[in-house]
């Protein structure tokens, strides 16, 4: 059907939906420090503590994914049979996290694993699902949670160990993204319109240290932003911002140097959600922020308010993960990344992003 | 594009893409006691023995998924790069086996999660994004070890725990598929076309022994087999097989008595990939098959080539999955499970399966 049409098919591995798909709704959900950090007003919900009333940390952080989509559903006053399909994820060994959190709204699954990029893997999906007529709304949830990752991937939180500068602090919260191939159908106007997509490759540098993640998904993130711009035929001034999921400090200086090297420069444009969401010296945080939470919290709370108020005409977003367990890490092996990253554009001016793949032309 | 064409949302949780989505290839990599069971002599390569040359499971697990990949390849005639985008997963913590196995295919890469029902994900995925138009080519990988399962899920080895005959016996083994737009893309003509699905729903009955995985499962087949059904409109009759991924004996009987309360009989068609691979008395495999590896193989290796020769026109492929982990074992969770089908029909018959959803109508 779509033979004749417009190839959606760009460059080496991206693309373009001749259809813009709509991020109707979202909602935000975070634990007590993410609350405290400078984005703290803007979160829908904030936890008192960070167990949020269950007896474990990964049943809390199940309830932080119910809550998430509980709240973005109340807020765009859909019905939780609206949304056809859930594409969802989390950190955690089998994904328990999404598994006990989203088993309640009975819905169709699709399970996504991308580690800390998962929240750009799963708006990816359910854009194309749409995209291709296989859905006429759909939901995407992912989550992370301070205490459930340290247990996971590194130390129990009790042996109270020693955390390195370059180590990331992961963000206990999440975020519940409704997509629709119709703009308003929500309460309020849609926040943002998906445009284009560029899925990700394994980036591996070889690099071993699971306290600078940063590092370990820089060379990723070059990879995917530089070819998205190829294929794009755009350059970084196409985008108001440019914005990682959780580099954090050292990973953001790994990734300008890996770009300029390519004659590619986003050191004017770049964001890290990392960066934002904490005040890294009020809150010992080192780094910054990181987890599937991380860029989902900040995306519904920061990314698409700027969106939608216009500040913003055009972003990439560009979340980033690290492909390690704790397995891989003890049998010494590398830490690869992977980058998913989406055009986001602002509903605020209708010749821009009426049609949304206008300006691909 | 698609809105005024025939509608591929089908019933509650269905899709029919208006195209058929062809796989083109495939092939089937199984370790010594799945070479030595009943399907031994049809899969591609068997082992000489589990560790595949490596050092550790994990890493022999990676080998597998390679060594598919490569083979699907080769009989293919494509190149690594004709595989525009990889979707695949495994069963290990945070799918280490999928990040080392697939690094250096150098391909886009959507890691998927659904537990040993990820070979059904993978190849529900990737149908629509080549039915949407988005790709031309893709490729689905997934794997399982016996020995990295074990010790992800259980008990190291080295315990020599004793094992109820409720239990199943994860398959060694990895199973890749190349999916394609047009069917004539290989060296011989495309195996099946694939040309409907119905995604799966969390169903958790609150069984809590992971020794007794079928019966966990067995519930959430009985839900998207049955709701297939009815969103196609479709009788038991109308499959010459319903194969269900990983049941075993035990799952087979609660699957059977499920469907038969909703007034559902597919006793005489029902049949399981886990029961298929081994001979369970000869083999000590007790309830028979499991994990990811199973269903891929044995849909490689048996159910595809059944397809191919026209003995079966057309089969639901239902791989299963147990959503634990150690952690929610642990902390007392009960095993909630996941069904994911897939509609697979023969080429062998053009006037059957020329347009692929003829027979839908």
């Amino acid at each position: 059907m779509q033979k004749e049409e417009r190839n959606p098919i760009l460059g080496k591995q991206s693309i373009a939906p001749n259809d813009p798909v709509y991020l109707v709704e979202s909602a935000s959900v975070v634990g007590k420090k993410e609350g405290e950090g400078p984005l703290g007003n803007l979160f829908d919900l904030v936890g008192e503590d960070d167990m949020f009333g269950c007896k474990s940390w990964e049943e809390a952080e199940s309830c932080l994914q119910r809550e998430a989509l509980t709240c973005a559903i109340q807020k765009a006053g859909w019905k939780k049979e609206d949304a056809r399909f859930l594409f969802a994820g989390d950190l955690l060994g089998q994904e328990i996290a999404t598994s006990f959190g989203l088993e309640q709204f009975d819905r169709p699954l699709f399970g996504l694993y991308g580690a800390c990029s998962t929240c750009g893997l799963s708006l990816m999906l359910a854009s194309l699902i749409i995209a291709g007529g296989f859905a006429e709304k759909a939901a995407c949830v992912t989550s992370s949670h301070f205490a459930s990752a340290e247990k996971e991937f590194r130390f129990p939180l009790g042996y109270g160990n020693q955390r390195p500068l370059s180590a990331t602090w992961t963000v206990t919260g999440s975020g519940a993204f409704l997509l629709a191939r119709e703009a308003d159908c929500g309460k309020r106007p849609a926040r943002a319109a998906i445009t284009g997509m560029t899925p990700g490759k394994i980036v591996d540098f070889g690099l071993k240290d699971s306290m600078n993640m940063g590092a370990c998904m820089a060379p990723a993130a070059a990879s995917t932003i530089g070819q998205h711009l190829k294929d794009f035929g755009r350059r970084p001034v196409d985008y108001d911002k440019i914005i990682t999921g959780d580099l954090g400090k050292v990973g953001q200086t790994v990734l300008l140097d890996l770009l300029e090297k390519d004659g590619i420069d986003i050191s004017g444009r770049h964001m890290d959600c990392g960066i934002e969401i904490y005040d890294a010296e009020e809150q010992d945080t080192h780094a910054g922020g990181s987890g599937c939470g991380c860029s989902a919290v900040v995306l519904s709370a920061y990314i698409l308010r700027m969106l939608e108020e216009g500040v913003w005409k055009r972003v990439l977003f560009a979340p980033t993960g690290a492909l390690l367990s704790k397995t891989s890490f003890n049998e010494g092996k590398a830490v690869p990344g992977i980058c998913h990253c989406l055009v986001l554009e602002s509903l605020q001016q209708k010749k821009t992003c009426g049609s949304g793949t206008d300006s691909l032309q």
